[in-house]
């Protein structure tokens, strides 16, 4: 029997444009979360640094070591965990494997990304080869995916284009709470459908922005946990998947198999089914995604997760909140620290202090994304205070 | 407890200048691995790609999905471990601990680096992305620092500068009965001591190539191991840690401390000593850090490893042979590959299929190290047979 792992603090950066550099934010997020926990840097036994390009946004690699010098950590051993734009959730397995192998007593997570100071272009062709080459030639990049999957589910699903917009207005209305997020900025339905085609039918509020930042949190044993904190998370489940590398040797582009296949991993190990989850951050990159990785997870029937939008279901004070801290919509989208901002949410809420977004929970879920679902990590997190 | 975990097989590519690029040398070494081992594709759970730089090599990220895919093995998890030229160690300990923690009952570790194509400037500007950017910008890489280290050692243990040439020397011999090292090449003590001066007093024949390959292990717990194999390894022990990044700050950096700090981790869990180690494989990116990595390890009183080299007793035929394969020096050095070659070589030793390189060999140990000792991991494997 492997350890049972608690997540015993956390930490973000404010997300946004910022003038830090890679190691300053990775620094921050990580200090910050160790005195969130009360746990000194020399207590850390291994550092996994969730990051998926700093060689080619900065030109700086080793920002694994460097970190671990940075906080004082050494001679804690530290590793980079990169799998594209679910770099983070990667790291959460990672962090847990590390803990649950008895590898580690005290096991810190941090996540960053620095994007910003690259044009748009340059940052669209680091991000572009995640994909295969085939596609990137020809032009069929990430958004581009995103506007022929959200053109499929409308067609078949009949499913108004109003209710991608909904997502937006529901996150960037969830971001104005949340003072890290990038945006502190309400929209309406109506800029959202009438905002610049990106990718049609996907207009800009159907996008993500683009980010710098950082989180972190921290892993120990069960009976560690004791030591350091009274109100804790544990995690419950995670599991991880690949699916085909050629987004269109997919059966159905609607269907994501990496999220279907790690959550089923993630919920037999937690022993518990969609339904008992009371809360879940969704890799929004495109509206679309938060649609099909709701079906995916099993909290909509195929083809009517879009309803759930319409009716308010998935709003702080609906049935199931899905991304209360804004999601990557509106709190932004640094790659390597999406996946461990969303379980930071996760964790606030588990531990009663997400403040103006607190939702009743007991029990969380992220779902982190990489590529176009190349690559699927879902972690379950449980209260235990 | 958690699991006992066993190699069940093993495999490397041809190491050298290669056509082929990053995704069909990782395919080559991992489906000859699931081959090697009577494995089939769809029993793979987890994959873990030890990679560098694919990124900033060849604009092409996400391997380890594209490698999944390419392999066969989805749904299976997949993701990328970076530990700079310790990526390959790093590796091991991921797919350890995937194994050890009940993830996974079946890791497949791939480790590769696709180099020669790039300049020798261009290389050496990505591979000094690893240090602090104050040493990188004064002209301060890793060349220089083994020219300083060794420079030091020399003088401090009255060492004759022929030792350093004697390790390159064993090397090159070894490599010669390694039709997959990219050398196949015997050199005298004469050549290396009068090629050309790279970083005084290091020459030539003191550096490791710039080299293109992959290389494989399978790993799975030792209950599993017994249903495909008669003959494989077992990790016995694993450790990893951290020195500083700015390497001006280390009190004697005749120390590597990252080697002292994994190998007691290792040694520890192996429940042996330096003297329990039949066969190793380190790290001989410079020869100088043979002499270092051999007296961090135990194998030589602090000052005295030079006398080994001098009097033969690191060679084949010696009381411990060290880099049996030729060691980077003559195999190459890919930087992903590596650590996990120097794993495969321990591997085929302890197996007993390491051809006209055999040594008779219960215990071995791999010891691999990114930047200059910046980070190092060190894994102990023992035979069943």
């Amino acid at each position: 029997m492997s350890e049972t792992v608690a997540v015993i603090g956390g930490s973000m950066t404010k997300f946004g444009q910022r003038e830090a550099w890679i190691r300053e934010l990775l620094a921050d997020a990580g200090e910050a979360c160790l005195d969130d926990a009360g746990v000194p840097s020399d207590a850390v036994e291994h550092l996994y640094v969730s990051n998926m390009a700093s060689g080619e946004f900065e030109g700086q690699t080793g920002v694994m070591n460097a970190l671990a010098h940075d906080l004082g950590l050494l001679p804690a051993y530290s590793q980079r965990v990169d799998q594209t734009s679910a770099s983070g959730g990667a790291g959460i397995y990672a962090a847990w494997q590390s803990v649950a192998s008895g590898a580690s007593e005290m096991t810190l997570l941090v996540g960053g990304e620095k994007m910003t100071h690259r044009s748009t272009a340059e940052s669209t062709d680091i991000i572009a080869s995640i994909t295969h080459p085939a596609e990137y030639k020809h032009g069929v990049t990430l958004p581009s995916f995103a506007g022929l999957t959200a053109r499929l589910y409308l067609d078949r699903f009949d499913a108004p284009r109003e209710s991608l917009a909904r997502v937006a207005v529901k996150n960037h209305e969830n971001g104005t709470r949340n003072r890290k997020a990038q945006f502190q900025k309400e929209i309406t339905v109506e800029e959202a459908l009438e905002s610049p085609i990106i990718a049609d039918p996907l207009r800009l509020y159907d996008f993500c922005p683009v980010t710098d930042g950082s989180a972190a949190l921290l892993f120990c044993p069960l009976e560690v946990a004791e030591e350091y904190a009274d109100d804790y998370a544990v995690v419950s489940g995670v599991g991880g998947a690949t699916d085909t590398h050629v987004v269109h040797e997919r059966e159905d582009p609607t269907t994501m198999g990496g999220v279907v296949d790690s959550s089923e991993e993630a919920y037999e190990m937690a022993g518990i089914g969609p339904d008992d989850v009371d809360v879940a951050e969704l890799h929004d990159m495109f509206t679309i995604l938060e649609f099909l990785q709701m079906e995916a997870l099993g909290f909509a029937e195929k083809g009517h997760a879009w309803e759930h939008a319409m009716d308010g279901r998935t709003k702080l004070d609906g049935d199931r909140p899905i991304n209360p801290s804004g999601g990557l919509k509106s709190k932004g989208h640094p790659l390597g620290a999406s996946g461990v901002a969303q379980a930071y949410e996760i964790y606030e809420q588990l531990v009663g202090e997400a403040g103006d977004r607190q939702v009743p929970a007991e029990t969380g879920l992220a779902c982190n994304v990489g590529g176009f679902g190349n690559c699927v990590t879902t972690a379950i997190f449980e209260a235990n205070r």
